[in-house]
């Protein structure tokens, strides 16, 4: 197929696939002709997931190729790719300043009361540890109970990550998923955190004048 | 105080709190002679608020306005405050294309399953609805047992949120809480499911030869 028609397929806008093409993200097509190419299935694919990570994932361009070139490193071991993935998120804001020690001895201290096994490169580490700087610097210092709260609710959600993988065939989509998943879990959790809130915030802030979507 | 132990004293850097004066995020001090200008503990406060939310939170300087003015708003509700800071977050990736109806949809039938009790405005859906478009661009149609514990977690960690703020006095620091909470609790939950998920994997990628925090 031609490009527009590449663009047509992904549901993605002509100008989107030239720019993911002059930044390099999408693999060449065949030639096949002085002023043709042509573009398969898997440039439809792929296309649609530079769309997610950069779109939904918020990821930049960059980090975008880091996973990229993990996914289609096929020799690479699968654990190699779930390690890009999981850097690649993180790598998104680089004027953050590091976190204080205190937050990140807080957060190991924590995974490992919840009994995970983690290497101190996680980036989740640092993630977390700005974030409770952050708290606490509204003069909020997360009590064990609050960060024990989002701790079982981090482990319940890498669970139905874990399932959701054991239940794809072949390593492609196993890795697809592994780097998708981690990269749009976070916008799905956080969407819906936003609804949980409005609900648990429900009876602090009665909102009877607006429409609601009843149970 | 002058603004140079104003930066000192909020831990950050002289030309930073210059930035957000520019930017208009801060108060003015009170001029206490033709050439100075003094600052007091609230200013100190703020300038950690202003660096959590642009920094840890990713606001943009604009959604960062926004949800300061909320918060100024001594008049306003605090519902009204709650929805500031809810779509804050949202307003972060202006380039994003809107999710399917049928994306939307799902999300507001898993939000229905659960009991939940939110307008069609909230944030969130589209949020997830996003999500649920890029997981399904690389041909994973998330299953409801997977929904269903994302959404289980999400309201575990907003009755956290909720716990946390029936426990702080004054109007202005449960707003404050609020705001900050809501922001900051995505890279939170964030980094907790990257370790999370670490573990998770560890039998399926054992990583024998870098160091771990043990249980």
């Amino acid at each position: 197929m031609r490009v527009s028609e590449l663009a047509r397929r992904a549901g993605v806008p002509l100008s989107a696939v030239k720019y993911y093409q002059r930044e390099g993200l999408l693999p060449a097509g065949v030639r096949t002709a002085p002023n043709q190419v042509a573009y398969g299935e898997a440039h439809v694919q792929r296309v649609r997931l530079i769309r997610a990570l950069l779109e939904t994932g918020g990821l930049s361009i960059a980090a975008t190729k880091d996973v990229i070139t993990a996914l289609d490193a096929d020799a690479a071991p699968l654990a190699e790719t779930f390690r890009v993935a999981q850097h690649a998120m993180s790598a998104r804001r680089t004027q953050e300043s590091a976190p204080s020690e205190a937050a990140r001895a807080r957060v190991e201290a924590l995974a490992a009361s919840h009994g995970w096994c983690v290497t101190s490169d996680n980036p989740g580490v640092e993630a977390a540890a700005r974030a409770l700087d952050g708290l606490r610097a509204i003069g909020f210092d997360a009590p064990d109970a609050y960060l024990d709260a989002y701790a079982a609710a981090a482990a319940a959600a890498a669970a139905a990550d874990l399932r959701a993988l054991s239940g794809r065939g072949g390593r492609d989509a196993v890795a697809e998923l592994m780097v998708v998943g981690t990269v749009l879990g976070d916008p799905l959790f956080a969407g819906l955190r936003r609804l949980a809130q409005q609900d648990a915030t429900h009876d602090l802030f009665p909102t009877p004048e607006t429409e609601r979507t009843q149970p």
